[in-house]
């Protein structure tokens, strides 16, 4: 399947219209005459670079893998004669890439060194300063007014810890076990879409520091890179799937029984707080440029009427119609744990437990779906308040607002198996492998100095009673019922008007 | 009754004086000799005009028909013969129009294109960078310290949703009917005045955009078109009438006759909430030009000692004579339901039951009228939890407040039947009717967005158990006694001083 | 005892030493050899001007009678005879009057025309621009942190009220009776120190403008002018007197008696709440002129080791050793009723009532004395929760963070007869006696349109159901102990450690 | 033991490798070949000097004693031959102490006179503009997201006074009994480490107002002064010594039974809530310099990977092995009172009462260890609430936030014996001991106004009825137990899902 032949340039500047289209991506020559049709990205990219070089605006959004994925060994017309390669042939790639998204587009200065970065702030910042436009945008971005996105990490402030003095905490002990995965941290990487927006490396740079410090990947649905490639970047990796459930039940089904097949995969979640994509502001206002693809969408990443959000835009493969029957679906298909992410109610924590699932994630989407929708943390206390028993029937997870390791000690004496981080684990890939090793380093030494300082040596001595949550216990619902509703119940049965 | 007379400019010059006064508008010549006294704007802003053309100031505030509506035909004079226009004719027009209110004064800049105004946050962000200073200030101004104003919304991010998962929300259906007329939304424009401040074409544009989009729209009392041009302008359009009752309560008749006979008005509104014009001072500190005449009102468009508000000058007309006995009044008059713009407490909404209204529109005017009046959100939940049958009997609706579909949802989820939008419509009014068509657009997207991300299909579904309150009951009073109330009643009643 | 001998400058220039000194004021020839012993405001404050024309500092301070009253008619030398003043004698007046406090003193700019001051924050932002900077320094001042000073009127704000609509309101009638006066508002002007720091006019101004608005007005033990003067300026004028008790208790009972002569004045108020001044740190700061004496004070109005505080140096004639028994020893020299100022507890409240006084003003002092003391509002409430008889008993007024109609209000709602309002009125007299009528005229337009919004017609209708206070109550005692108090208490009893 | 024979700054420069390293230190020369090595702050800043004078940077870190404590008689090789020293050798000395950390370093203007400081909110604001960036980044910062730290202070004022008036005030009493010694104020110096960096006199200034003032010093196991010094500077001070227990125990037993022997001390404070240093980010973004050795400190006083912070470098001699055993350990090798510093919870000061100790110090460390530990004063009203016999059976110390006279007499009514500053002490030592004795009298005067203000006159009368906590009350827990806790309890004892 190698390119054999070779092609000149001027070969190849003549395959440059709709229906007769050639591309040079990573030195191999491809006719995506009748592909572009099909690109979920839409085809004016495609086009755009008809009968040229696409190599650099591919590899920001594609990993190597993509294309020969999608598309039939004949297509594969033979391989570039570089030295045929002239000024005219390179200044066309050249000024096309100045415009393409990535690391070079934003970046307003250099890095600092990462030694001087010692908290997950600190790589949020350095983000905010370095990233692209829009890079910062889709990751930082939330849904219209932002409260909930502040309020999840604002609700951890008001928890207060009760610290016990004059324990023997002279070794703690970080590790735990995730659905029977050995982790050295309560703490997983959270699944976040288009990790290459921020570094080259994407998913891969996260996966080998995961990897590497032992704790678990979530990967999404909307990764750069593919399962496999993951996989292969961190062997001895430890992964669970994020799916979202397409309205094509059967390509769903697929990707299941694909991710299954690979031992480091250790578990399905399945989100479910993502009927809609939330009105993510910023997103939309930052236009994407043309070349940068958006997984798993059908339109290309222009703006729109409604702007420029990746997160709308990749909602096109999401079910609207997803409902607790899917879940036997999705189980026919794998034979790894089921779990749901983005539980915000007690209500659907007992469905949940009741249809059996293994595990589910409280989750509010890192407030970006629907704002004033409630912060986790609330909703891990509504389940203590309401469902106690629980914990002991599945494992509950907490994402949206860790940002310390006082954050996660909270969640787990709360009820919590682990905690993700995934706006924090993006922001750190700035940085590559190394960026994502400093922030679980920072973490796990933010984790261990408040269970010393709280009087611990092992989570599993964490319960409640290391916390007061006195200043949040009204945002907190009692019952599944409105607290006025009782009076409306009872005097609807009386026939009474009690005016 | 078309002027068939010419006059030259040299004719109708000698006509400029409080005894002999003729104006040009729209190329007609009028005798305002009589009715310049009469005039509820004051005679000054006509006599400035006397003997010359007047068509920019009256443009800016009246509608075409106004002077016709007002005037004898015998005092038409004849028309303008424009031949005789000459350069000093045309240079007393331009530099008095120089100073009138409108669009020209106070722009700062070009409005942004319409497609990258996302929100209603956005489109008051434009009013106050391109309206002039006078609209910009009458519009937003509230009550003193502006404590209800802000209230208004941020009562509402303090509710925090309880949101569903997993149900089948491929498609969401926003219909839902008022006093019987179907809408496409819970959603009407709320009863504002002056829409020409903002844009020439005013309420038109309104009721255009209304009309075009399937909403209700309201009609001020004090819309700078008249009734029949707002029917006119949206022949299938729905209205209800805003009414404030005047001391002449024959004139109000009239007014509600006049009203009952267009098709297109489904509801009468009586304000009850405008006893007294709030103090607004930011609207009292703009001096308005002399040109932009009051409706309804008899004092001249200027500051007076307590500043240029153009709220306390329209309150002349206002009866704060108005009592329970005038609901009869009015509906001697009018065939239509009949509800009530303003209720602030349970207890009134109850009397309100009690009197037989059709609806009550719980508002506390966006906070212009009276300062620490409670959120209407607030009030909507008193009526849950101290009268909560209300809603069986009759229709409630809220506004003040609401920025997004989240805040609709909200509301409907507390028992209103739709809920209304002030203060955003006249911003979207900047861009005419193309601005409001895409506020009603923004607002649908995000209230399906808000019903999938919730859960809900129909609006039928919406109840208090969609929310959480708790961080808001603190502010709803439990019964129509202070809390501390019965302990004095009981004291006294035993005669004790309990000291 | 009028001047009849002329006095050349050459020879007054003469008497210029501590053992012979005299001063020129206002044309007349002062020998103070003896006096400037037993100055309040201390030697050097004369000594400056020994031999020299010391008019314009003494006019900053004090009133044309104060000199008479303290010395004896043979200190009077003579007049000026003005033939023989020359540029060094002018010169000389000139530099020195440089230097002084008063209105010339850190004026920033020309004040803004009164009828552009729409509100009582108004007339504070053109004092706190025109004012000098001791006189704003020593006004606007309180105590440490400005917590109290400033929760004083944010209570105010989050107390909500519950308007009732659909009331005849076309006449409103603010009149009321304080101790029996007729009172054209529930209103008075607190009493508050050295009104001639802003204006020459000083509390005269206020006098008069009072009278002319029919409201109440209290005088400060530290006035700038005499009881004397003030009646005279204001012979139809109602005033109460303010005590400060002093240590000396005959000069105290002097004072009364001498209060209680004049037909105007109508009660007593002794203040109770200035047992020690409070830390005013922006009073402190500011080094005040040394022209500038300090009523009832033995320091010179100059820092000393702590700062520069006004309040501190007229502190010295306050008893701090004032006990109940004290209301016994006034009313021994005073047929007016007699008055409580300061306070700040239910149960004092109660004790006053147990004491026989006729009212109470439930004050903090502005949050001048003691910082984290309870907002006055929040003291009223503790009346209504804790002793609710109280308010048949004894007249009970509020002052301390009134700024609005709403205010006043909300305060006579919860049960207070009038209320007070302090820096308002000085930062008024800013503009002297218009200012003053000023502010009353817009205290009165809120107010009125406050009852109308509220749908009262008179005071009498005002009661605790107009507001709802579930904002504040957790800042109100419930009972005389701490919450936990009873616990201990009872543990204690049985004698058990209870851990 | 004094060097008698002089050396040549040629023949010292000879000594100047790790191998032969010579230091001049206050014209001492010493051989510090061996000792280099086991220099608790490191080798290098030792060897930096090697064959030089390291008089400067010494002084600022180190008190004179500190060297001959450490080294043996035989090391002293000689003393400085003054006559020898040239340019060359001086300008190495300047160029290095021009780097070294101090007051020289990061001072951006004078000292504004120490009478113009009137708070400790002054002192702070001074040091933050003139001590080294160092020295401020050390005192000020606390972990993490300083939650806490704010949060210390700010809870005093939420908490309100009850002030009671007409009570004869006219003397005060603040004099009050800690551990059986007579203080002035129910004030001490609460132990802090280093205050060297910010004066030269360091904790020997604090200890000579103490002294002259009559109040309490707590001396830091990381002083920059031995006791002995202390003791010596003031032989009239009283003092107790805050004991960090070393993971040997055989040394603390050492520096106990030291202490003990001084009669100037009076109790042994053992810190317990230091198991782990805190993540005090601005301490670790400073880089200090390197001729700055930690007390106590393995390391060196530079950036290791996770920054420069000096809190935890100096940790190393901290056991977190440290459990209630330990405190019958510490009472072997004492006569003193043994007190517990760093209690956080009711449960702990229970058991503490239960271990006998004789006093504890309610403390989060000024927020420096862990962030979102309770405010010092939420656990006293924790002891209030849960275990109120406390009080009788030990003394209860706080602090922790204290800045006002208002928070002492807070505290003390809640039950404290007594209160410590820390901070605001160093900040004071920013004048030497004239600005400790100004922060002293400040905080008297402030004491004693409030208690005027209050109605007191001696600490005697403090009880919890001065003041109401409605405002904090929810912060302070109830039971050990979580509130849910209950119901988990009950259902799982039910063997119930309860779901």
């Amino acid at each position: 399947m190698a390119a054999s032949k070779l092609l000149s340039v001027t070969e190849i500047g003549t395959h440059n219209t709709p229906s007769d289209c050639w591309l040079v991506v990573q030195g191999q020559v491809w006719d995506l005459t009748e592909f572009h049709h099909e690109h979920p990205g839409g085809s004016a990219i495609i086009l755009k670079y008809a009968g040229r070089d696409a190599t650099k605006a591919y590899s920001e959004v594609h990993s190597p893998s993509v294309i020969r994925k999608h598309l039939q060994p004949d297509k594969l017309k033979g391989a570039l004669d570089t030295s045929t390669v002239d000024d005219e042939w390179l200044s066309l790639s050249l000024s096309e890439s100045g415009n393409t998204q990535g690391m070079a587009d934003g970046v307003e200065g250099p890095k600092p060194p990462l030694e001087t970065v010692i908290s997950s702030h600190d790589f949020e910042v350095v983000a905010s300063n370095t990233a692209s436009k829009k890079a910062w945008a889709f990751y930082s971005s939330a849904a219209t007014d932002l409260v909930t996105r502040d309020a999840n990490n604002f609700c951890f402030n008001r928890i207060w810890f009760r610290p016990r003095v004059m324990k023997n905490v002279r070794s703690v002990d970080t590790r735990t076990s995730i659905m029977g995965v050995e982790c050295s941290l309560p703490l997983f990487a959270s699944p976040a879409a288009m990790a290459k927006l921020i570094h080259v490396d994407g998913e891969c740079a996260i996966a080998k520091a995961c990897e590497r410090k032992g704790i678990l990947q979530g990967v999404s649905n909307n990764s750069s890179f593919s399962i496999e490639e993951l996989a292969q970047a961190a062997p001895n990796g430890k992964f669970f799937f994020q799916l979202y459930v397409s309205p094509d039940r059967e390509k769903s089904a697929a990707l299941v029984r694909q991710v299954s097949l690979l031992p480091q995969f250790k578990a399905i979640h399945i989100t479910v707080d993502a009927a809609c994509p939330g009105k993510r502001e910023a997103d939309e206002r930052v236009k994407a440029d043309e070349s940068t693809s958006v997984p798993m969408s059908d339109a290309r990443a222009k703006n729109d009427k409604k702007g420029g959000g990746f997160g709308r835009l990749m909602a096109g493969h999401i079910d609207p119609g997803l409902t607790w029957d899917d879940i036997a679906f999705v189980r026919k298909h794998t034979h790894l744990p089921v779990c749901l992410k983005g539980i915000m109610s007690a209500d659907d924590a007992i469905l949940a437990m009741k249809a059996g699932v293994d595990g589910i994630l409280l989750s509010n989407h890192g407030g970006r779906n629907l704002d004033t929708s409630p912060p986790s943390i609330i909703t891990l206390l509504e389940l203590q308040r309401r469902a106690p028993n629980i914990f002991d029937r599945m494992e509950v997870y907490v994402d949206s607002g860790i940002r310390r390791g006082t954050d996660i000690l909270k969640a787990v004496a709360l009820g919590a198996t682990a905690v993700g981080m995934g706006r924090s684990v993006l922001f750190a890939t700035n940085y590559g492998q190394e960026g994502v090793e400093h922030l679980i380093d920072i973490m796990r030494d933010e984790l261990e100095t408040t269970m010393r300082n709280t009087g611990l040596t092992s989570l599993d001595e964490a319960s409640p009673e290391l916390v007061h949550t006195g200043d949040v216990d009204h945002l907190v619902p009692t019952s599944r019922l409105h607290p006025y509703a009782r009076k409306v119940a009872k005097s609807r049965q009386r026939g009474t008007a009690k005016l």
